[in-house]
């Protein structure tokens, strides 16, 4: 692998990590991921009672919501608010995160209380996706500890570590963690879920103007567990911590 | 393979696919397909000139939407109009069409023009936005023969074929082409579209509650190709008809 | 009358017609209505329950909703859900719908459940509104036939036969049931919707540049009532089938 | 005809009517019509140019819209602003009276400019559309009045006069210009828009709950033409003045 | 003071003021206040109950809306309403008068009911938003004393008597009742709210262009209980008559 | 003055201030504005050209947004955004914000090029309007430092200072800088944006519940005063750093 990356990365190399947790004081879980230049703001808001469609079962509830700040991005974009909807690319990313956190939620162990993770993108350098999923799971597993701490809830929620990826193709090259330039001209793009156990939560691979083989799958699915493994010893410092 | 399905079929068996080519004599192109009980409207047209950001390059776009009738399920939807706006799920959906398909245009071929595909689902049984793709397909392969036939364009705009098919793990079992009822009791859910060439151009998969080993990502890839080969050589019959 | 139209129909006949009973079966009463190219997916959906207005009277409600797919059209219209809101002209033709269909049922008979009546037009070519009225009531009579046929109603909550059908003044001549481009030069321009009574529901007539005198208004009175006992038939054949 | 009105009027008798033109000094033309407690304003906005669709043919184009003030009836009703949409009925309304009013323009003479109708009810007892179309062609013909005696405008663009007026069936009997309390237990309620000539521009009836015969509907377009050809003369009354 | 106004007033002269009680007589009170051309039509709507947030507190509560007709103005606006959204000078002018009115009602006396003040700019001159506080505290001054009369509340809810005036800078010299013409051209534009005890209850200064020092903020505030002491004769005068 | 605060502050101190210029590097101005815990991201965003009212004058133009993540509070918000409309609170502060930086921004100087404030709250405890504007002032004006370093523009635009700072009375003592405990309970609450020349440029005081008086109006602007000339020392220390 001899491909000269954008900032000087290997291809299996991550940007640098930084996770800061307890950023928002306010709510009761919070995190800061840093990825590169890339910097998100995850919050857990704890709520008692849980959607309509769960009534009385006795079980929790997660849900994300995700959003940019307007100058998050090199060139500002409109706010959502302003233009009166939320976009397909924010529904897809919030959906994305609401499923990926809640595979690794024991609904029981929580109760009837929801979760609400919101993930705010301050500055965008790509992977803010995934990012996101794995900064909300800070923020969630710290608000689960104030809940066993204050014994409101008996059990660990959380079953499992979960973190989250880029991987791409740029000139033929399988790469590890996108930034925005290599994700702007990949030829394959793909996000990946994956639990500390090494198994697929999601896994979202787009051919974009090229097309890809299994073999190709193969190799950014081995790519992504390098990533993964190490942002859940970055998680896992913070929550030992 | 022993898993006994809703509907008597093996595992690795499509429901009974039907494609009726030029189904709504007022488009370009147009198909109503049918796989099993879920109907999808699936219209191709063809309108001058292309959007802002490809303005003058001398290349066209391809774009798509998605719909569904209120009662095209069991029990009836409100519509998106009436709600005032496009749901994340749909807007998802569109997404993924647009992208699969224009991953086999060769934009110059089609010239400054954009093709909108519609994809009206009057009746959903399981598999909507994979039936789209691969009835959009032939609207598309419809439209494009017409421009060919009148001159308007000078050589094939589809540069291979593409359908899509999904697949999913039920009870432990990897199964093809799920229905509603199979779809709802999923533990992993994987949606995949492919080239007649056999490459992938998309591929979406996620765990619903019981995350999915690499293994079980390899034995479903191969069972939608099971699938997508059949598609295409229904594709084939109605477009060489 | 020696007017010479579009399809070589006498100013007095009908476009064919053509209903197909049960053509969602996912819904409680449906049909396709064709008359000429004009093609109308008609569903009745029950739901227990009736809006707040009427609660606890013992009397049941009917309403509908109106659409058209973007490629019904010879040109592409923009989905209502994506402009975010449901027009004026779907909103008057969806009153007018649900106006239409309840001056002809018993509400009582009906009980405290709520007839919800989608009419979506896959194929326009004038008359689309009218022709949703004529199969709607199709789509309500077998919807009321299964709540008879399971016991849930005991009493048949149709009164009367109903159907519509367009009239207009096209050069100077009364004309029964305009195409699209018979009704886009119309200089009067009238829907018709009667019972099997004769006797009228709704009359909506529009002068369009030219306007009309009480004669002009008797002779399309009498022209409707032609088309629209004929279009009794065509209904009665398929419920009585 | 012994029925006993409300008011004690007799069944051909309009309530008492009111113009006041010029009402709101900052419109090109302007009038408050009262029919009987229902009082409207209506302003006539001359604006240079017209919709693209209209676009250098030399003609001009008319257009209106209704509001009501949220107390304008006897119980508050949300303002359509604060709901975010205008709805089905507001809609139907702007519709009839842009229509209406349209039919009596010549639209060669007024040129390329379009002429925007506002009426706002601010107190409502029935027949609020009809008075809206009535009130509207005097602000109208004020405003051409203005543009004439300015030079803007060589020849009178209203070719003829226009007023509007509701009949219906209370109790069996036809009557005219119903008020709230007799058009919410009407049988049939007819909307009727013609010409000074007599002739019918737009004729809109409706069954609630009774259906009605062709005698019926002979004696309602009599009835009609009673009030209007009044209407029209305290119209002159006002132009004249 | 030597400054030209417009139509001729000294610098600390109101408009003229006219306010017709009843003018709306829907509504359980109501007042049109003319200041010059500006007209506002304001009415006051009682409801039984309570917003959730202030439920079994037995107290009332008091909100406002605010609109302009679009011909209100010169120049047409286009309606709220078809723009699908209140603009944010709507909005904080109808927060301004909720809290205005709010600041003198006694919330125990008025019970467990939800006054709505509904102010209508007829006509617009400068000022809408200090005239429409002025005529809806005498909307519902008429209102309450309904209440009291019918026995409904049990003591007046009005602690003291509430009106506003705007003042501003223009050429350097502070004037009273900006209309349109002054109020589009001025250095300094403020408003005022104040009790008939010369308190204040809201003061919203503006620099529009220039900054403004103490001493003019000083002169101002003088200048605008002139006003307001006098608009408070003129609203004592309606209610004694 | 002996009122004992919250935070054991005396009644004219402000919380802590603290102002990180370039937090956000994607934009061409930013900071982070920390009032206490109440922290604000400011960014300024340059576009060139203007709105088209001041299009071909060759001057520019300063626009403020203002928005909160939903956990900045300690209840958590749903977003504007999935409410589908920005809020009346929000628009009235975006308002306020782009009117107090506009005052001191010479046009001219600017050139045919739009500023973009935008001001997103992170954490909220009171007061985040007025560090909003503190906090934006300091984004533009190293926007304009970048703008003047590249010779984009030839002289500075800002021609003064701009600080604002909320005061209030809580307990009868007028306090300077509430936090979000002492401005739930204010009796007075005023906003004051001044220059650093000591003049005005709005001021806003609303009477919560207590009225007041000259003498107090005279209190709360010297204290505005003492917190703002701090605050342009912090702004400044930033500035020149």
């Amino acid at each position: 692998m001899s491909i000269r990356r954008h900032d000087g990365r290997a291809p299996d190399h991550l940007r640098q990590v930084e996770i800061t947790p307890g950023f928002i004081d306010s709510a009761e879980g919070s995190a800061l991921i840093a990825m590169g230049r890339t910097r998100v703001i995850c919050t857990a808001s704890v709520e008692e009672g849980v959607p309509r469609f769960l009534a009385d079962q006795g079980r929790g509830w997660v849900t994300a919501e995700y959003g940019m700040l307007p100058r998050s991005t090199d060139t500002r974009m409109d706010r959502e608010a302003a233009r009166g909807k939320v976009g397909g690319r924010t529904m897809e990313i919030q959906r994305l995160i609401g499923r990926s956190i809640r595979a690794v939620v024991d609904m029981q162990a929580l109760g009837e209380r929801t979760v609400k993770l919101d993930c705010d993108v301050i500055q965008a350098d790509g992977g803010t996706r995934t990012a996101a999923i794995t900064g909300a799971y800070v923020a969630l597993a710290l608000a689960c500890r104030g809940l066993l701490e204050a014994g409101t809830i008996e059990r660990e929620p959380l079953t499992t570590g979960v973190a989250a990826v880029s991987v791409g193709v740029v000139d033929g090259t399988p790469i590890l963690d996108l930034c925005y330039e290599e994700d702007s001209r990949a030829e394959v793009d793909m996000n990946v879920v994956m639990t500390s156990e090494r198994e697929f939560i999601e896994l979202q691979g787009t051919a974009e103007g090229v097309t890809f083989s299994k073999n190709v799958l193969d190799s950014m699915a081995d790519l992504a567990w390098t990533g993964i493994s190490q942002l859940m010893e970055a998680q896992n410092a913070v929550l030992r911590g």
